[in-house]
């Protein structure tokens, strides 16, 4: 099958689809994190974003050109992108049934199931989660809503990206880079289509945990490469081991620079959002501060922007970040 | 002394004054909150204002105008009011010293040092706090930065009602009421005057810690009346026994509602910011989203903005709230 990448138009008519029902999520500065940094950093909430977090641009755009939505749409994911399936299907009336693993944070299962959704549990370990959705759809004629291996989900979060450049240029700051978590690589491409179109030199700077890295290993290779894995990262909603086929096509092309970030590192950005930027993250949402406050990612005094992607944790992990973080 | 409150024209130029420094605040809604209140909820986030609060409106509008600040200011507070004069007097070059008591929370004494100001401590119990800045003020020239008793801190804090207004008006919503804390007066009656230029038919409503509500029996009475005062709330920032002059000649006007929250209801508002809304809210701050929560100001399905005025608690007092939220 040839992959079919969206285009930036794609972004342009995914904003305007989702603009009824997303917030557009405020863009802040920190006088703290600037003068700690010597730069002037944007920081794109995404953690205040309708289901607490990105992933329901995305989902929203997907099911929006679903053209029968009558018998429902299906999804897997470890969480947040099970949210913003279930919360933008029950926008539209429609059925959701939404795989995740056993082992998801208690909020996300909750959350899940308080915007309607029905939840089937899989077994990380044992079971092929993809087989149990294709499946799934199959019994109930319902749609698969990928995570990240669809244009119009790339699409959908691309208009992240869209409104980062548009509030930057408002605002006069020309920004040398944008930071993002990466997992399967639908936000991170979506917002590299957006500023090879609106900001082509900026660079975009994908993050993810270490040893699930297939982003980093796939551009470094130029080929879809897998992450080793290993033990659990803390940021539990990046761990696809190897980028999405639609997401690598766009992200082979645009991306430049491609980092990782320890459960330290990860646990002391969370500490650090909770403390002194006065915000909710999760760990798997706090990649890209984490690359900017380890400086991992060396901002030289200029401007950059950071999307913090989610905040669907539980606190727990919140408290245990401020009471380890050094 | 004649009391000479201020105008809104004072407030159109504080904002100007401020503009530069200042942080438009982002005025976000939230869908959960919406759907459990069946109204629309427009939060206003001081609690992403420089210096966590938005007592740095009004420090920074006063210190502005005074002619020679090269003696430095001198002021009082159990917190955010010396966050907000320490840092905007930074601004200036300017010397500050900041009388706190003894028992402040470790993150507001921190936060003031941080920003450069020197602090002498004081005995709740013992020591007349005003009367210790007004003998240092005296010793070095200094000036006195009041918390809220000022026409210049009530004009600079209304800034904020400024702000809610003409985001409200850009977005098409009439709002019946907004809700704001209550400690001195500065903050509501800021907003009551912006709103009284600006949307003159919508209720304006004070909140204050119980036993801690001066503002309501003075309101009640037609005179300024001190308030019982009595266990120390968790709300630290609002326990001013009375509402200074300057604010209730406003108030007194302008102010159409004024309730109190118990320490439950406040806790349970922390709980709810950071488990729902994903952001840090002090207890103090919270006041206002308690009344909501709690329905001791009942929405009716109508539009209501509240501001989360502050979060300089340290990260323990939110971690409490959340283990005990009901």
């Amino acid at each position: 099958m040839a992959v079919n990448p969206p285009v930036f138009a794609d972004i342009e008519a995914a904003a305007e689809r989702i603009a009824p029902f997303a917030f557009k999520t405020p863009l802040i500065e920190n006088a703290d994190l600037n003068r700690k940094l010597g730069a002037r950093v944007l920081l794109k909430l995404e953690t205040l974003q309708r289901t607490g977090s990105f992933k329901f641009r995305g989902a929203l755009n997907r099911i929006s050109r679903i053209a029968d939505r009558s018998k429902g749409v299906v999804a897997f994911s470890s969480g947040n992108h099970a949210q913003g399936v279930a919360a933008a299907a029950a926008l539209f009336d429609t059925p959701a049934l939404i795989v995740m693993p056993k082992d998801a944070p208690r909020a996300k299962v909750e959350g899940t199931r308080a915007y309607g959704a029905e939840i089937v549990f899989y077994d990380r370990a044992k079971d092929d989660r993809e087989a149990m959705a294709l499946v799934l759809c199959e019994e109930r004629g319902a749609t698969l809503v990928r995570p990240f291996d669809d244009r119009d989900i790339v699409a959908g979060q691309g208009t992240v990206g869209l409104e980062i450049a548009h509030e930057a240029a408002l605002r006069g700051v020309a920004l040398d880079a944008v930071l993002a978590p990466c997992s399967g690589g639908g936000l991170i491409s979506g917002i590299a289509l957006a500023f090879a179109a609106l900001s082509p030199a900026t660079r975009i700077v994908s993050i993810e945990p270490e040893n699930f890295d297939g982003m980093r290993r796939s551009l470094a290779a130029g080929v879809r490469t897998l992450a080793p894995g290993g033990a659990e990262s803390i940021a539990d909603g990046l761990m696809a081991p190897i980028p999405g086929e639609i997401p690598f096509a766009v992200a082979k092309r645009h991306i430049t620079d491609a980092l990782t970030a320890c459960d330290t590192e990860l646990a002391d950005a969370v500490a650090y959002a909770a403390r002194v930027l006065k915000l909710i993250v999760e760990p798997s949402g706090a990649a890209g501060l984490a690359a900017l406050i380890s400086a991992k990612y060396p901002t030289n005094g200029s401007a950059v922007a950071v999307v913090l992607t989610g905040a669907n944790c539980d606190f727990s992990v919140i408290a245990e970040a401020c009471a380890r973080a050094r």
